[in-house]
């Protein structure tokens, strides 16, 4: 880090700044210019940047490294392609992965599934909980996604789920459960982890999840854009396009994004997902309506809406030199 | 407007509510249900939302009418097409516009302009003032735009360079200056008008900028999105996508976008326009250096940069059925 | 709700919005101007505003009706006091609320409650969890509180430590811990409850939290203000002063804030605690340092600094016609 | 400033930035540590810090040197006092200064001068400009502030109304009129000014602003804080009491603050003026109204509120050892 004294700062001030950086395990350099004397301690530390800042004498404290390191695209330049099945992800594809809402009905997931598989869809997402699949359905999906060739993600919404999920499903999605116990329980199961941005976490804050997930061995991290509030009252959440192309260039871990959470309106997906998918993103994540006459699912789309926004994606992600998976 | 009356509010509070919008000119209707009272005051005479707020009884007052209504896609559900000279704006061209910035050699710029034209570029901005081209200069510039089949874009930073811009220009462009000497001033050409939107405005704020204008007769205003400032630690201000959208979906005005001022450096610039281009945008506006070797200017592309630019645009508004002017 | 229609919905489209209003229960009346048809449906049944905003032909729906009921001044003018032993908070004092940090020694703590309780403090926290007080320790804490007249808050952060914290403490403090589970497990010991607004949540998000517990039966809740993310790049976050005043104003629970979390560095605490407490706080919780010489917390103060600020708070609040507990 | 270089930097890329460096007149110090290497140059040159890190290797440019220096604490650790007349601004009194809205009689506002200077307020505004009182009204102004004692404050509209501002009132206000060629008019007369932090300026913004008043000569400058956009749906728009303590902590001159400005809305002024002035501000500036029976100035407290307010805020400040002027 680099300690920049006060102009007034004393002798003193310096010296005391300098003794503890040394306890802290540092080997601080100091230049002295004309106006004022800055101290680079270079290296990998901890330190709490307000505990220093409250010395007397300084000015401020600038943090030169980052939080996170294994995620960091300076630790590796090269973009992270993570292989499941036969699929991969992070490489020149971008995945569609859907979700079926609203449905209570198996056999009607099950029709939809196999028209999402002939339309090339290759990830579908289960969720657990709430109106949560029983072990029996969960092995029906199983069976279902295999004979479609479909990778199943699973959200679980508690701890208990963790291990069934992993049974069943190809994926991990981290939701809002982003806590040490979560990650420790699904890092044992060796499969690709998905942790989401959520709308109140900063670009550097969902770096830094990605990262305690790495540091615990699991190395395949996906991290899924999730939107953001917006400043102008006319926009009260947005897909952030900004953010997926700086996740881009600060990580080499693959990017998703799931404007349907971020846009909340079926209405107003579509543009933000062809921008995302120009944006550079890895996959897109879709929540779409098991039939068109529901309500209280107005982020979904309706399956209409679905194909005709594929049809779109495909066109656009091709003019780009990618593809769909 | 509606009136929403607190629960507790009573008879002679609503009456003097009532009252008040009578003065005001509304026709009020009143509707008391189980649990409270509105009143609905549907028209548009002008109020003061924070006004009627005040009076005791009041919960809240929701505007219904939108502050602009020749702007808004209520009023005129189609697009508008603004025609100059052969080139039509806001229709299924998305309109380039390039500024070379930095150069104080006219014959550099030719030189960039020809190039430019060879590359089917169609406007071209000339900032005035700061360094600001002498009425020499201009016609110059107009001879070569002729000669090249461009429309000259003008930027005056002050009142006095109007009269000049309408000269020489086809376009203007309202930045900071947009203030009511300076609309009037420039409504008397009748040129079409660009009106930013700036970091600090809203949404709804360049609307009503919008409609500003166009109730001064000048019916051709162009609205161009130039980023805002952004919550994130790591992104100090990026172009709003979402913004672009909303806007095209509120109101008829041709929409464009300036990814170099809005991002403010030349490599974050790329994938920011790309999506401008699919998420809805009618122009793009492009600051490019004169030479490659300059400092100063860090928002502007290379040359080279906006030709590999150009061609990925050239790709991704085919796929969606637009084209480049 | 009230559902304002665009100028262009047609005749069918209104009779479609209409039939959904009393599919939803609903008695919605209709006014039609010369501009536009408005719909007002009073009552209190849930509906979702992105569903109804999806219908086609309108142009937006405006919700009326609090997402908070027992929470809101409108049902309850007067403010709540809570009475806990023979301390009211609420009421016309400022309760201060003291947390020790960074020991691990009971004796040093014991010191200094006894300090705290010469100067007239009445509430003190014991954080549950990371250095968690033992069984034991948690009866010696219960001892000197009921020789020292001190209250208990505690701070557990598991479902576990939920029944030992209310065995041994008169308040509970949900955190980030503020799941269904966990306030249904807080709800069996009749104890007040202080609900955190966290940086992410906004103030509606907190009071319908608050609505959450009180309709679990728990009437005895406190809000508990912690600070936002702040848009200037020079402040990362501050404690919210028009927050408290707007909560003040829509809620008749008394509201705490917390300026040393809030503030995140002591030298910035003192300030925005006196504007906290004219603002309108029934109490402050302030962290303070076991020793002079620590690190690792820089946003509690000092034992002097506390001294210091206490003495400045009870010429303010005295000022105000309020008093300290 | 210090330029932080990737690990993966290389020696030639290191060698170019060093060279422009020195070019930009730097002398820079190379600090290379296990991990990676840093560019330390102290000094005043003006560097672009985008320009910088579009370097090849550069992986963050941190300014140290702040960009204003005269407004800066560090160059002058004491309160700046600015003494007009017999009144000292910035010392240890708080000046209330009050503006009478909505008013066309002269008579109306002489008989509320006269009654504010029973209160002991010393500070009045004139607005220049919309109804901007002609010469002959100015001279009235200025004949019943010099029998009352009262000090003058202009806010001209308009570069052309700034020689007349000068010439009748004792201190000019720079709102939204903050250009160069109004500042060097203003900067003749040697009257101080106070300079708006308005709702779209961060806080280095508006202390660059006061920078540059400060290098046109004129020493007397007071920073007005009008207020911020909230980040929350039920805020619009607040005076930001954090930006308070932190511009009084960056800088040595006086602080005033506007919550009329800032709150829109008088009833919810009153505790937001307590909270300023117990957080630091040297002066609260109050719109009144001229006669409690007015509508389009929401923001605008009562006379009756007014007396109210300046009797808490005299208790008040007495508390924290300051007083009214």
């Amino acid at each position: 880090m680099i300690v920049v004294m006060k102009q007034s700062a004393t002798e003193e001030q310096i010296s005391r700044v300098v003794k503890h950086l040394l306890d802290l395990g540092f080997d601080p350099y100091r230049s002295t210019g004309k106006v004022q004397t800055i101290l680079a301690a270079i290296g990998e530390r901890p330190f709490d940047k307000n505990d220093l800042e409250l010395f007397d004498g300084v000015q401020e404290v600038v943090r030169i490294s980052l939080p996170y390191k294994l995620a960091s695209r300076n630790s590796k330049p090269e973009n992270t392609v993570i292989k499941v099945k036969d699929i991969e992800l992070g490489g020149s594809g971008i995945a569609i992965t859907v979700r079926v809402v609203a449905s209570n009905s198996f056999h009607q997931v099950e029709q939809i599934y196999t028209r999402l598989a002939q339309e090339g869809v290759k990830l579908a997402t289960v969720t657990l909980s709430e109106k949560q699949p029983s072990e029996k359905q969960l092995k029906e999906y199983r069976a279902v996604a295999d004979s479609l060739g479909l990778l199943l993600v699973a959200r679980p919404k508690s701890l208990q789920e963790v291990a069934k999920a992993c049974h069943y499903c190809d994926i991990l999605e981290v939701g809002t459960l982003s806590n040490r116990l979560f990650l420790e329980e699904a890092s044992k199961a060796d499969k690709p982890l998905i942790v989401s941005r959520l709308p109140s976490m900063s670009i550097e804050e969902v770096l830094v999840l990605a990262e305690s997930v790495l540091s615990l061995g699991i190395e395949k991290v996906i991290i899924c854009e999730q939107g953001v509030r917006m400043l102008d009252p006319l926009i009260a959440q947005s897909l952030d396009i900004s953010a997926i192309t700086a996740i881009k260039r600060l990580s080499h871990l693959p990017v998703f994004a799931d404007p349907c959470a971020a846009m909340g309106r079926r209405d107003r997906v579509a543009p933000m997902a062809l921008a995302a998918a120009v944006g550079g993103v890895d996959g897109l994540v879709f929540d779409i309506l098991a039939s068109n006459e529901q309500y209280g699912t107005p982020q979904a789309l309706t399956f209409t809406q679905f194909l005709e926004l594929l049809q779109q994606l495909r066109l656009i992600v091709s003019a780009i030199g990618r593809r769909l998976l």
